[in-house]
């Protein structure tokens, strides 16, 4: 057995005392305070929604005592040291529950989760830490959730950033260096939700012994009793993926059996799933109906509540000395873990200096600089046409090789997304032996995903939210399959977390994949969104750019998007020019005309601009990878760019144009969804062949003329 | 037994002859030309691909036995009659194998598809029948498929529209009227995908035992074998989501095998999964690899194949005569299927003359032009502040309740969303009793879909698809999850198919769910999304006219977006005005200013106005609830709307603002995600208030003066 000091599979010590009791001896010992502790707990979430009059009581009252049992007795976390590197990792999947969490955070000493504070749900206090669900900003959240489904693929990615890291640092006499465990709490809804059926898949083919899920089966959603949509067997489903299931039968108040099956799921090499039965609303007279979920139960019911508990009915908010010495220590204990910690930190420096400092680094989230130097320079790019997706790879890989910060991974287009580099090694469990002979172990940076576009990105959200900057998870696949993952790849801007999307095959240029694969209108989406940079490369140098400015935002994630074809190296293309979004590719201070061009259309607009030129019509390129980035700029430099005061501005881009009306008089664009023909066939087929599109630059031209007022309007040529 | 001439579960008649032979009958006769057929196949489809060298040859290939089982043994269909009603429809989920289909539609005799035809896959024929995946439009193909997993969910709404169409009009003695049977082929990537897996759950619980998956199982994806990705037991996990397994071991030869498991499933009362193992690129160098997958065999191979197979290698795309021969005679079995399934209607009406009509009507697609009397009148709408979304209740829920074309359901917010009716029937197995005590049964029109919003949407496209018109489902979420579903969503635009998304809490109005719930970028997808029609109705009136439309689109998706807070009825909004898209609000011949408002905050730019003329300024309001609709109206339409000639335009509208430039000048919009606030709060937090709102549309005016060359730009306040 490993010494009690290293904090992998060994009982608990309560406090930062060496004396260790096993958590059921802890259990036993404090049975007699468990009645009052979660009658006070259940008030207090009743009492917590009645004060607005709004909110979800049910879940949080009758989680309670998976609550107890977690932050009291089995997971391993430090209050007033709440990003401590080895702490357990917490989901609340079910968010809406979040004054489960919102409540434990208080008890058991979170700093910042005040008393006042507490009482701040749903009220109008603006700098409130109890939003409606966990927000990844504020203490003792590990991510935002809400969106039904996410929680539990974050935390399959957060368990595989402690494989990932133990396997790539742990070393004999040094397994509690990274040993902590995730735990999802779920309910019914996300039990159905795709985006979690994926993840629990994977899971299961990984065995991330180090992931429990805790399903609050309460079998009650807003419809009513589950059994309305659901009829599956759910314990035999999940053992059909891999899983360890453990039932617990009376989980509204056996604290005892709920710790019990926490500790064998802490001990399994399987992920694990306890499947414990609770009653919504526990005690109200709601209790078991949907009408516990999202209503406060009204304020004569909690009355009552309390009554039928013993309490004063006219008292709010009420916890009592008993309750609060009983999470008492909680802080003391914690601190204890990051001493132990930061002693086997210690240890293992002297033992491993160069291993020790990587991992300080990647403690500290520092990426290597050298990334710098291992992205081709300009004069090192290949000067043949070359497909925008095999440059992603060019910049990429070689960085990947080297930096183990970066685990890449895709969801099965390992052999169109060019995200692979020489002597990668899968990220597998290491007695995994597949029919192809491409085998791995856990320190492997490179993901089989599965075709699960949406757990792929979710799962890459918890491995970036693991601990800022330790591990930046790049994605690949085509980019109309974003969609799929995009409720993800939300979530992983609300949350400003570093996550990389190499998404290929843009633009109707992809070809005979017809109109199901072309992406019209998916660019409209993430340039409208939030804190995410959608990156257009227009050739290999463009490229270079685009993947600089996705390893510099460290709070923003990017979509680096690619054509599948073969561009052209263009004359004059700048990575600088990237970083500020757009920038001036041809000047032309005679032009009448400035066009914009983008991505793999950009040649396009630059034989346009040719052709134009040899037919009398002076026109200036500007070449437009990046809105958000050019939003950044200084007026000036935009007004420089577009010279709007001296041309007129058109857009060429075989995309819907919504948006691009604030940079462009008029536009070439999609009206319609695209067409199954080659490349080349399918951009003739839309018009935006260069001739094509000359004769309908040309023809604007000569339409403003006639009608003045088209100046104000967004042409669509 | 029932008669053989009714279409329910009895034996397949070979051709119009009144003479039946058991499908496993008719295969022993026929096994000694099973060899030749299956040869040719898999060197036509190697053919088809090497011809322009791309596609996907290997799935084609190795599924060759299961086409040759469907198509000449066990479905029926009608080649010469490609949409006749009661026909068994077929599902390529795994799109990517169009050849599969192709081929087998030319070989059974569809007369679009001719040989000429069968060689446009891959080529640069725009009026070609063989685009890279199926598409809804050409003969034969029953929905559009190619994003995994897709199908698997249309699928389980095809069978739903039979179980539901069955229930409301088949009578004893008439079990044929409506029986087909859905047969679903799917490959090891639509097992992964998260809508696929939400449909299998539902297909479980509905026990829709008129539906079939095959599984196409050759345990090879893109990147290698399945196991890189999968370890679950399959047949375990189907059979705990209440599928019926039966295996098929030797899936590339044992016809007699597939076909006895065909008509095990079409008999059985739950859904199926066929388990077929199958080799891809079946006796090609590349067999069982995922070099089969993606690409052309290669010339010299395709040869080495025909050798091996006994062909001339120098002859391309041979059919030999006792090929045709045996697929001969199933253009006149289908019009026998057909001939006695018009008797059955026929005889039908006489007895039961009422339905008869009424099925009639649905199998024609005519809806009852009723609908437009129960939609109430202007007059007859509460003068109450109402939430837009309890309005859209108001306007669908006496449609519904009594136009059986209506199938209605949501994706567990049956409290929120407010589309009961009075009496509502849920569709459900009738045996099936729920711990919350509301059943059903399949002639219920309103669905519980579960917490799958992804699915309800595939499916809701599978209900639309299975007859134009016969069925108009109408889908319900917050707005927000129509993220999760926008992939589904967007396959029934691409398709044309009806189908109505009631979409609430829209905004940042829906108050404390937070910024996981507040959409402010999703809109801008659905506004660029090509045939769908987004709109935000500003109150009561205004909703019946998004209604209006969305019934109206009998070949275009509406989402009526929806607010979850009360809105005060606005003096002058009017329902034909939103069928245009945008109209004029309150006009002011001596306006310096048209505000833009939108959806649930209309009445706040009235306000906006009202104060500015207070203070002296002269504003117009323009309610502008859908900009697809606006784009259909004439030039001079829009301009005398928008007066850009004679105004500065703002649009108000917490929402990113892209793609508002087309019809403003300056906009207050959102730039960042929401904030977790009750309604009011977060609406002030964001400067949405009137106050604040009016301040910033002076500095506006103000910043305009100063600075000429901003009325070139959008300007964001």
């Amino acid at each position: 057995m490993a010494p009690a000091t290293i904090l992998d599979t060994t009982p608990v010590s309560n406090g930062a005392s060496k004396a260790t009791s096993s958590p059921a001896q802890l259990v036993k010992a404090d049975s007699n305070k468990h009645d009052i502790v979660l009658k006070t707990f259940r008030l207090l979430i009743a009492d917590l929604c009645q004060q607005f009059n709004g909110g979800h009581p049910g879940g949080a009252i009758g989680m309670a005592a998976i609550g107890v049992a977690l932050w009291k007795y089995v997971m391993r976390y430090a209050p007033h040291n709440p990003t401590f590197f080895n702490r357990d990792r917490f989901v609340l999947s079910n968010g809406h529950t979040c004054l489960f969490q919102y409540a434990f955070l208080h008890l058991t000493g979170y700093k910042a989760m005040t008393f006042d504070q507490l009482k701040s749900y749903h009220s109008e206090r603006v700098d409130a830490l109890c939003p409606g669900h966990p927000e990844i900003e504020h203490e003792g959240i590990e991510v935002t959730t809400g969106p039904l489904g996410q929680g539990v693929a974050n935390a399959v990615g957060l368990a595989m950033a402690t494989k990932n890291l133990a396997a790539t640092y742990n070393r004999p006499g040094f397994e509690g260096l990274v040993s902590n465990h995730t735990w999802c709490m779920i309910g019914d809804a996300c039990l159905q939700e795709g985006v979690a059926l994926e993840a629990i898949s994977l899971a299961g083919h990984f065995r991330l012994g180090n992931l429990t899920i805790i399903y609050d089966n309460n079998q009650i959603t807003c419809d009513g009793s589950v059994d309305l949509t659901n009829s599956e067997n759910v314990n035999d489903k999940m053992r059909a993926c891999g899983w360890e299931v453990i039932d617990v039968e009376d989980g509204c108040f056996d604290i005892a059996g709920i710790v019990e099956a926490l500790e064998k799921a802490r001990r399994s090499d399987r992920p694990t799933f306890i499947n414990v039965r609770t009653v919504i609303g526990l005690d109200s007279k709601v209790a078991g109906t949907a009408d516990a979920h999202g209503a406060a139960f009204g304020a004569s019911e909690v009355a009552n509540m309390k009554s039928r508990y013993g309490f004063d009915p006219e008292e709010k908010f009420v916890i009592g000395d008993e309750v609060r010495d009983f999470f008492s220590g909680l802080p003391e204990r914690g601190e204890g873990y990051v001493e132990e910690w930061n002693r086997i930190v210690d240890r293992y420096e002297e033992v491993h200096p160069e291993l020790g400092a990587n991992f300080r680094a990647r403690v500290a989230g520092k990426l290597s600089e050298r990334w710098r130097d291992l992205i081709p320079k300009a004069g090192e790019l290949p000067e043949a046409p070359t497909a925008s997706r095999a440059a992603s790879g060019m910049m990429i890989n070689p960085i990947a090789k080297e930096l183990e910060s970066f685990v890449v991974g895709t969801a099965d287009l390992s052999p169109s997304v060019h995200m692979t580099w020489p002597g990668k090694v899968d990220f597998q469990h290491p007695d995994l032996k597949t029919g192809c002979g491409i085998n791995g172990n856990y320190s492997g940076r490179y993901v089989h995903y599965g075709i699960r576009e949406h757990a792929m990105c979710a799962i890459a959200n918890g491995l970036a939210a693991y601990s800022p900057g330790t591990i930046i998870p790049v994605t690949s696949s085509f980019f109309m399959f974003y969609l799929y993952a995009a409720p993800a790849v939300r979530m992983g801007a609300l949350q400003r977390l570093q996550v990389i999307h190499a998404a290929t095959h843009d633009s109707i240029g992809l070809g005979e994949d017809g109109p199901t694969h072309q992406p019209i209108e998916l660019a409209t989406l993430y340039r409208a969104m939030p804190n995410i940079l959608y990156i257009r490369p227009g050739d290999s140098e463009e490229t270079a750019g685009a993947w600089i400015a996705a390893i510099e935002a460290k709070e923003t994630p990017t979509i680096v998007s690619t054509s599948r074809h073969k561009l052209p190296q263009i004359k004059g293309t700048s990575r600088d020019g990237v970083l500020r979004g757009a920038y001036v590719l041809r000047e032309n201070d005679n032009a009448v005309i400035t066009l914009l061009g983008v991505g793999a259309e950009l040649s396009h607009v630059v034989g346009v601009a040719e052709k134009l030129a040899q037919e009398g019509v002076e026109a200036r390129v500007v070449s437009f990878p990046s809105w958000r980035l050019f939003e950044q700029q200084p007026i000036e430099y935009r007004r420089g760019v577009l010279r709007r005061d001296r041309t007129s501005t058109v857009v060429i881009e075989p995309y819907a144009a919504n948006g691009w009306e604030r940079y462009a008089d008029a536009g070439v664009c999609m009206k319609t969804f695209g067409h199954s023909l080659p490349g080349t066939a399918a951009y003739k087929y839309f018009g935006f062949d260069v001739d094509t599109l000359t004769e309908r630059v040309k023809g604007y031209l000569g339409k403003i003329k006639e009608d003045e007022l088209l100046r104000r309007e967004f042409v669509e040529l």
